[in-house]
């Protein structure tokens, strides 16, 4: 049976054409885009062809673009970079509860070398209010970061609403929107950003590609010192095949969005709908409207999450239980706690991320093989059989 | 006629072989490590696998090698996060004059936290004297860095020397490997050294794919933070893909190496001694004796090194005028100044660095098509003229 792939989050499948924009710069095309001979010209034009690609996704101009090696890098040159370029007016950064590990971990480096960060609370549904933004904003903050959208629970944030808080307070804005860009559409303009990390493998594209915008005149020290590359903003040697990768994904990504949203959001609801009628005591996980297209997210009472993954990929079905950067920590989600979900029902977290090739058949089988592995995890549970006796005494 | 790249300290071209183990990874496998469904542990396998590659290659544990996704990330966290790691002892590290730019600029970023560099000179052929190190380490020096091999000269240091002098007086030792990796041997015990950078670009590995040796028990502060990845040392998912291609090509290169060493030898000083005694004025720059196999550096009297490349480039031989990092800003070679070399002769900075797979023809070519070049250019150049009008008045 074909095996059911519904962890988008954690990678997406480069797609056939991005594969083959990216082998001539594995063979013959191999050359440093900084070197002077042709060999190194047509590498550099095909890097730039790529920045201009990414760009046109989001609404940029391409030099505002600087390729990374991952959406975390991207994350840490944002943070540790707008920071540090701005710690002669301060040291206060303000990010929300739920960021992703990159995000709140590079604020506490930033803490070591002090700076103080302000986590922003969410709601039950994982959302930022703007006026908490508001609040926390001091004459001496240097920098305000809120995701586009939370890769565990699906909730889209007021980015638009946030950037203008932040921009009335002269307090630059970045936004992680890796789990959103190449999935839902936006414009770095309209959302009134100075910076946005997305990355290639959340869209169809290949690892090691990812990207940082940067607004015109957004202030930033690199991560990476060098020569060069990126406008000096980062340096080391442009990873030509992977770049040019990106850039074609970027572009299909461009053409066919609205066609993908519009699938994987009729599957997503008849994947929420069925889920939550056939196994007893679950609930959906985010904001039930405001939500990535591609994401359905559950805590399902009883259980544990690493005990469902394993049981459905025995069945064929890759799923997470959240971040794929902490699943092996197997830590409670700090975004469910965020959210107030309880401590035990935060550990049955599961996420089913769709795909833009994931079918109805696909969704079927999730709750075909789904039911049954409930059953048989609740009956080896003692936190269900002490609710059963509970109930019936 | 089949071109003629001399440009291998810019980027080697991934072997076949590397090629297709990296394929596998483009498509069916391509799961986040991360992920703990049965895709993402094959991906995890994979990376795994490639370290203990790239370990032996270095004799390094496994558990040692810190992937990263370009040499310039691994000098920057090596420079950065070893020094951070160390502050509470001192504020001093010692790097030598021809440090690559990553080193020296990541030597700078650390100046602006309140650290303070000291620049250890080398003589005229760019070699590092041991006991210049030993003079610059005080109590509070938290690191030394000196290069293993340079790229723009070919100059190999005496790095387990320095090693031992670090060690005696307790301070960590990092060395920049990336020239030499894969293409001398060596051993990162036998040197004794806390940390390593390499790059997989540099021995027909895949680009977007590098390493740090770290010495068991080496205390670093990330870069990149994020989750549990590569031990938290290095946060971002993995670039599954040129890793395992950077696993493969490690495999290559403690195969072949000998092999490789033999010939490129040869070859490199046939070039050597064809060049100086068909151009008259030329000077060979670096180590004549301790340097790259591969390398084979000049200095031209009167003429510009870009030139050169770009009349070269005509010629279909694809060389270089020093780093790829810097050869876009056309500066004089900092390499080159610190050996003592006139500035104006520095600008006439030429290096052919040969390939596993250069051949006799290749070589023969350069030497027929060089000597033209330099006699074209110099007829344009005023500097040759007033020369030649002083030697004949």
């Amino acid at each position: 049976m074909r095996p059911v792939y519904l962890d988008h989050i954690a990678a997406t499948p480069p797609r056939p054409e991005v594969v083959d924009a990216m082998l001539p710069f594995l063979g013959e095309s191999f050359a440093n885009p900084q070197s002077l001979h042709s060999g190194g010209q047509e590498a550099l034009q095909a890097v730039e062809e790529s920045r201009a690609r990414v760009a046109g996704l989001i609404g940029a101009s391409a030099e505002e673009v600087v390729f990374t090696a991952s959406g975390s890098e991207s994350n840490n040159l944002a943070l540790k970079g707008m920071a540090l370029a701005g710690r002669a007016r301060g040291k206060r950064i303000i990010v929300s509860a739920i960021e992703h590990l990159s995000v709140l971990n590079a604020a506490k480096s930033l803490e070591k070398l002090g700076f103080e960060t302000v986590l922003v609370p969410v709601d039950g549904l994982g959302r930022v209010d703007p006026e908490d933004v508001r609040k926390a904003l001091t004459k001496g903050t240097v920098l305000v970061s809120v995701q586009t959208a939370n890769s565990e629970v699906g909730t889209l944030e007021p980015v638009a609403e946030i950037a203008r808080i932040s921009r009335e307070n002269g307090v630059p804005f970045h936004t992680d929107a890796i789990a959103a860009a190449g999935n839902v559409p936006f414009d770095v303009r309209a959302l009134g950003v100075d910076a946005l990390s997305l990355a290639a493998d959340q869209f169809y594209g290949p690892k090691g590609a990812a990207a940082l915008y940067l607004r015109k005149g957004t202030r930033i020290v690199p991560l990476v010192d060098g020569g060069v590359q990126e406008g000096g903003r980062r340096g080391g040697t442009e990873n030509v095949p992977a770049i040019v990768g990106m850039g074609r994904a970027a572009e299909i990504a461009a053409a066919e969005m609205t066609k993908w949203i519009g699938t994987e959001t009729s599957l997503r609801d008849h994947l929420i709908r069925g889920l939550l009628e056939k196994v007893d005591r679950s609930v959906l996980t985010g904001d039930p409207s405001s939500r990535l297209p591609h994401h359905a997210s559950f805590c399902v009472e009883f259980i544990e999450g690493e005990a469902m993954l394993l049981h459905l990929d025995m069945k064929g079905v890759a799923a997470s239980s959240g971040s794929a950067c902490t699943s092996k920590s197997l830590k409670v989600s700090h975004v469910l706690l965020a959210m107030g979900v309880d401590h035990a029902l935060a550990q049955g977290s599961l996420v089913f991320s769709l795909l833009e090739t994931t079918t109805a058949a696909d969704i079927d089988r999730v709750l075909e093989v789904f039911p049954p592995i409930v059953d048989t995890l609740r009956r080896m549970s003692p936190l269900f059989t002490k609710f059963l006796e509970e109930k019936t005494s």
